[in-house]
């Protein structure tokens, strides 16, 4: 927000907000959330610049906490999908986009003899689990501690309103640690459905972790033992590390997986992929919504995926990530301050040494917002393809000035 | 289909599809379901009309299964969702189109003083029922038999990779039977969080049922002596039947309601509104998703609502509906054949005298589907504002046709 409160637009909004949405915004974008001085509306937004509400600009390290891989308004993703609307979105069953769409991922993902198509990552992760248990006639799923895996009552962050009956079947390992994968899973005795893994590891406000390749495959092994699926949560992940799914580096295919975010560049929609042993389990499940037939989002996708395919998407947002590190950690050491850059470079997450109480990367995160950059201290950052070297640069000019902001607290 | 399938791109379309995605297509879209000479896939839709990938056109009575309540493509919709979208959809926050939604909904809806957005009906459904559960500290939820509310584990017509604990806290009750409500309520015991209703009873396959004033303000009692939240699922019904909630008629309002469907005529948006009972249990609560705060749909919504308020939505349904139902009992009459049209006239069913193996519905279908007209023949059809008189008519005649071919069958 400006310094002068009464002229913020932003503000203005917020107050009002409150009166008709209760806390002011549900859920994680809401803004109050974030360090001093971030905005909560935005008004515009073009290839990876954001414009909020009192007109200011900002190099955007979000991408709309994901979805944005290609940058906002992709010129080939929004024209089609305004020819697809020039047609008809939903209507009383898909358009012929539906099968594009199934056969450009099925050809894209090694694993996938199928797919089915959401709205929400929480609709693909849900189903995932709803089809491992159809598939196998169990009920055990185990999690690793801490991961997001979307926000229905079995794996919200919050239990407020959750019954412990929504999480009976649950049982937890410990991420990139084989032994814990191995202990729940004798735990689950004859009874264990699956076995869900987000891509890496991206619990929030801690150090990234890359997947170890030795739990990996412990965890295909699992599966492959006991008759569980492996389900791979790619929705955070998914298309930013690799096109054909996040752990096709590793060598190893998950049953089933989820993706959201990137595939439609903001377009809401949502997919399962699975092979053909749970083809049967996701004829038998029902789950279904309104707009889930939707053509202008699965033409935006088929528009996206071929995109991302022609820019190699993954290798150009890995070189810009690598130059935003690499840059950063010049800085830092001539500002004198200690920083922890983790996780893959299209999706980088930065940490203070000795900042307990986050007030290191608050400050960092504000100084950068008001020279013009907008990063997350605590979650992981995206990187789109529409980020050039530029843009790069211009970030870590202003990451200068949030270094210098955290030079000076001493 | 045409006869000539070997020319029929319907037919090669769902022939590619059965490779790619489980059984075809998912859920509730699947034409497979529908009589013979359904076509599976559209190409393009304008007000009330359909076209197949075979190029046939229908005046179409399901709307999209009910999204499509101005028409299809309506042009102050679509003209404002392409404006927000020459902006920026899904970005970091949202845009200030959500609080002009926001403010347009509380003051349209008498009993909502605050609302939350998201994509699915089925979002909204079950997040009020984390509310209820949240606010009233308690875990009992009061469905009606045989009522759908979405297609989350909770609540999904197919038991398939459904567990046991999913549902332990459901109780069951009869539509329209206020002593089974009671009876329910009273197994709850001191751990009723709420009673769930739909705004009419509309189970698939059997006479649709209009709620019945003396169970509604038993509801609403029971509710107000046990401090249970009283649930309106407007999913289906919501902005077709009363702009204020389809129980504006009746008198009584509800805790929180469940949108979606008709709410941005197409567009992906679904919604709950609440009192300021429920306000602090709405901020406790965890429920979010990457498009959520997506602009294109809140502004699609704004113009929906605006230009169903204009109209007078309900009341142009309710005429044309009304038209429908007259001219179909006339011509019924004249064909000596028995039928039951059941439900409100914008949201009607046509069921068959001695059809309990469901042929004559059959029949009556695929000969107006043939003759031009999309029916349904179990699931309650919906007018839209962009049906008129003379497509009520052209559907008319088509039921005549639909009409000879039951008798016909003797």
């Amino acid at each position: 927000m400006p310094n002068d409160l009464a002229n913020s637009l932003d503000a203005a909004l917020r107050q009002r907000a409150r009166q008709v949405i209760p806390g002011g915004l549900w859920g994680h974008l809401n803004a109050a959330n974030l360090p001093e001085g971030y905005p909560q509306y935005f008004v515009s937004a073009e290839g990876c610049r954001l414009r909020d509400a009192d007109g200011r600009e900002f190099v955007d390290f979000m991408c709309g906490w994901g979805p944005m891989v290609l940058g906002y308004r992709n010129p080939m993703v929004e024209a089609a999908a305004r020819r697809q609307a020039e047609q008809g979105d939903a209507m009383n069953g898909p358009a012929p986009v539906l099968v594009e769409l199934a056969e450009t991922l099925v050809g894209m993902i090694p694993h996938a003899d199928w797919c089915l198509f959401q709205k929400n990552g929480t609709d693909a992760t849900t189903a995932c689990v709803t089809i491992a248990r159809a598939g196998t006639g169990r009920r055990k799923v185990l999690v690793a501690r801490g991961s997001y895996h979307g926000a229905a009552p079995w794996c919200t962050p919050s239990l407020a309103g959750v019954t412990t009956e929504d999480r009976a079947h649950l049982l937890h390992y410990d991420y990139n640690d084989a032994a814990s994968l191995q202990v729940a899973a004798e735990e689950a005795k004859g009874d264990l459905a699956a076995v869900i893994v987000t891509a890496f590891r991206h619990d929030m406000g801690r150090d990234l972790e890359l997947p170890d390749p030795a739990f990996v495959r412990a965890a295909r092994e699992i599966c492959d033992v006991t008759g569980a699926a492996l389900i791979l949560d790619d929705v955070r992940a998914g298309f930013r590390l690799h096109l054909g799914g996040s752990w096709e580096g590793i060598g190893v295919r998950p049953d089933l997986a989820a993706y959201s975010k990137a595939i439609a560049n903001g377009h809401a929609l949502s997919a399962v992929t699975g092979n053909d042993r749970f083809r049967e389990a996701a004829t038998r499940i029902y789950t279904t919504g309104s707009f889930w037939c939707g053509a202008v989002s699965m033409a935006a996708a088929v528009a996206t995926l071929n995109e991302l395919r022609r820019l190699d998407g993954p290798a150009h947002m890995r070189a810009m990530g690598e130059r935003f590190r690499t840059g950063l950690a010049a800085l830092a050491a001539r500002h004198g301050v200690g920083i922890r850059q983790s996780g893959p470079a299209q999706m980088p997450l930065v940490l203070f040494e000795d900042d307990a109480d986050a007030r290191k990367g608050a400050a960092f995160c504000s100084a950068a917002l008001r020279a013009g950059a907008y990063f997350h201290p605590r979650h992981n950052m995206f990187l789109s393809c529409a980020h050039q070297a530029a843009d790069i640069d211009l970030a870590l000019q202003a990451a200068d000035a949030g270094l210098a902001a955290v030079a000076r607290m001493g």
